[in-house]
Parts: C-alpha cells; sequence; structure tokens
C-alpha cells in the first residue's frame, strides 16, 4: 500500500504504542540497522479510521516509509526492514538458510506463543483497560486472567535460559530478531514489575546484555499516563 | 537447526497434518514453486519427542531440506522456501517492497486473527478432540465453541470478497502467499462443510479460482479417518 499524495514525510513514520511489544520490537529493530524513524504514538484500541485503513487487522506496529509505502504488522514491518536496511553485516535475521529460520522460528514463538498465552492477557487487564470506556469493558483489571498469563511466563524463561546457556545470542552467535522478540515482549511486562527474574539466572544475564544495547535506551525512557515503572525497569543492575 | 548425520534424506521432506492449514500453505507453496517434497504425516497433539525436537513450540509444519537444514513454523518455512525455491518469474511474496508488505500483511491476518478466531477452536473440537484420550480432553465436540468460531467466519469472507473485488488476487495482481495462507485456513472448515459461501458471491469467486490450480489437487484428495467431507469440498463447481 502506498498513503496518499498530500501526505508529504521527510523522514520515515512508525506509529506505535510504548507497551505494545510489536512497536517495541521494530523500533530496536530500526536503531540496531542505525535507521531512523519519526514516532507517533497509536492507541490501537480506540480504533482510529485513519489507522484501521492503514493497518485493518488493527494490529501495530504500522511503518510508513520516506517513499510513502505502507507496511503493517510485525512480520511484514520486520521483513521489510531487513529488506531494505540491513547492510552486508548487520542482518538481523541471519546470514544462512539455516540461521535465517531458526531466527524466524524464534521471533514467532514470542509473538505467537508467549503473546498469546502471557502478553495479550497480562497487557489487557493491567494496561488497556484504564483507558476503554466502561462501556466497551473499561475499569478493574480480571485478576484471575492476570494471575493465569503471569503463571506461564516461566517456561518462556526457562527456555530463554536454556537457549541463552547453549548459544551467545537466542538463534545462534549473532543478535537476531529471535533476542528483539523476546526481549520486546519480556520488557512490556518487566514494565509492570511482573517478570521473575530470580528464578532464571541465564535468561536475567541474557536480558541484562540486551539491556544495555543503546538501541534499548529509548524503550527504557518510556513511559505510560498512569502506570509507573518500578525502579528496577531501568536499572542495568536490575 | 541441522538434523544428525544418520539420517539420510535424498529428497526434501515435510511433517504435515491433512487438516493443519498452515501445513496446507505450505504444500500449496511447495507445489507453486515446483518443487517436490516427501510428506510424512504427523499429528501434533501426539506431541511425539522427536517432532518436538525439530518444533519445540509443537507447530506445523517442519520443513527439513534435502542437505538436512530445518525450518519450523509457518513464518521460517514460508521464507525459507521463498528464498531458495522461488525462481525470477515465480515468487509468492510479490517483486517490490510495497507487493511484499501487503502478501504478508495479509498471510499475518489469516495466520493470527482467522486461526484464533475459527481455525482454531474450530479443528480443536471438531477433529483433534476425536483423536485424544478422554483424560486430556478427548470426546464430544463442545458445540457453543464451534458455533462462536463459525459465527466469526462471515467477516473474513466479507474481507476476501472485497479484496477479490478490487484486485486480481488478494494482494495484488498476482498470486502470492496471501491467497495461498486464505485458501488454506478456509479450506480446513470447508472440508467440514461449515464454510457459508452462498453469503458471498466474490469470495466463492476466488474461492473457486485458486481451488482451480494444480497446486490444490492433493489437497481436495485428502482424507482424515472418521471424517468424510461433503461432496463439494472437491468440487470445483461447488
Amino acid at each position: 500500500m502506498m498513503i496518499a499524495d498530500q501526505d508529504v514525510l521527510t523522514m520515515a513514520r512508525l506509529l506505535h504504542y510504548p507497551l505494545d511489544p510489536f512497536s517495541r520490537r521494530v523500533r530496536l529493530q530500526l536503531s540496531e540497522y542505525g535507521s531512523e524513524v519519526e514516532l507517533t504514538q497509536e492507541r490501537p484500541w480506540e480504533q482510529r479510521p485513519g489507522f484501521l485503513q492503514l493497518s485493518p487487522s488493527g494490529m501495530l506496529p504500522v511503518y510508513i516509509d520516506d517513499d510513502k509505502t505502507v507496511a503493517s504488522g510485525i512480520e511484514a514491518v520486520s521483513e521489510y526492514l531487513e529488506e531494505l536496511r540491513a547492510g552486508f553485516d548487520n542482518s538481523l535475521i541471519g546470514a544462512t538458510p539455516a540461521e535465517r529460520a531458526e531466527s524466524r522460528r524464534l521471533a514467532a514463538w514470542f509473538d505467537g506463543k508467549f503473546y498469546h498465552e502471557v502478553g495479550a492477557p497480562v497487557l489487557m487487564e493491567k494496561v488497556i483497560r484504564r483507558f476503554l470506556p466502561p462501556e466497551t469493558g473499561g475499569g478493574a483489571p480480571n485478576m484471575n486472567r492476570v494471575r493465569a498469563g503471569l503463571g506461564r511466563i516461566r517456561q518462556h524463561l526457562e527456555y530463554i535460559g536454556m537457549l541463552a546457556e547453549a548459544r551467545n545470542w537466542l538463534a545462534g552467535d549473532k543478535l537476531t530478531i529471535a533476542d528483539l522478540a523476546a526481549a520486546a515482549h519480556l520488557s512490556c511486562i518487566d514494565y509492570l514489575g511482573d517478570v521473575p527474574w530470580s528464578g532464571n539466572e541465564a535468561a536475567k544475564t541474557w536480558y541484562q546484555r540486551i539491556k544495555s544495547r543503546p538501541s534499548f535506551r529509548p524503550l527504557l525512557a518510556d513511559h505510560v499516563r498512569g502506570i509507573t515503572p518500578p525502579r528496577a525497569y531501568a536499572d542495568l543492575d536490575f
């Protein structure tokens, strides 16, 4: 898709939400590629018509390139950026077919399994419900759903820990979308103070490494109105 | 990942299940690329250890290339095949960045939204439960879940119909993974006789076109024990 002519862009733009894990992953990818972008905050649950036109599924992120090409949804945006922004030595998907299959498999694990089991229910209850009007489900979080979601984090931390002990990064020797996806999803839950880091040393060490990267800094400065992250959220020595 | 040395392959192999929409999409892709593959049926719910080693998330399909490279999960397998099997003129993702973003956006729509709203609950209740032992949920389908899932098909048919009326194929001029994903997901429900085709002429016409392709023929010959598809399932003039 291309946006209409009257919208003149001088720089690429990303529609994102600070506690949307898919938006976070793309912000990390852009920064790792060394690619600048103008951020525009979008609250996807408000279903703004102009947003739904760019992303009919209602999912973030939406990337509008400086030539007006539009990519929406994590798979399309991630692959788009890799094809157009990755240079010879900074691929975030991998160099060989086997590396590329592995990084994509793991990114899909976090975008699918982690998000459905943990991220979607916890973020809906603890974040989005605050902003919804009462007639569409706004109000207090359903703590049973929160507990069920959080109860499933440990198995994901175990999987991360196992991979991080066997490899340099989650998918192999180099940092890939597997690390960025995992960290993006976890970081939203970490903003709420709900990741049991003490339960898994290897996963914690891996997260410390990725949290220390310059690309992560803007995420640690994010702030959502009415929800103050715990001090440890932005602390590299959490 | 690469499989161990003792497993000698002479041809690429696909672990699939006949009524798994992701497996179906990859069978279609392989056929459209003109690439041969040996099919091995896998019942993912049995969680066979050898299968979980290749696909820790428990999702199909798994593609094992003739050089022993393993790709698992729809995103990894689809991109792997596009990178290694698509020739100059038979890309299934698209030629330009905008086309590629659009085909991936729509494939993600069906793999995410359609599957979670319709495919996963309906196939769980009407297919997988038949094969599960009673202690892990086997038995009669929960018809409330089936009805809730099927109740959401119409909006997807409407979206397909709208796209098919505006374009030659769902993502644009050419057949892409958007068409193959949509058709693969719908075809599993169609095997059960549960797609209300008469409600949307444009979507039906699009499905007739894709169902008539040689790549679709093997899917129309699929048979799952104990579940006989309606005559219209394999009929090109349904």
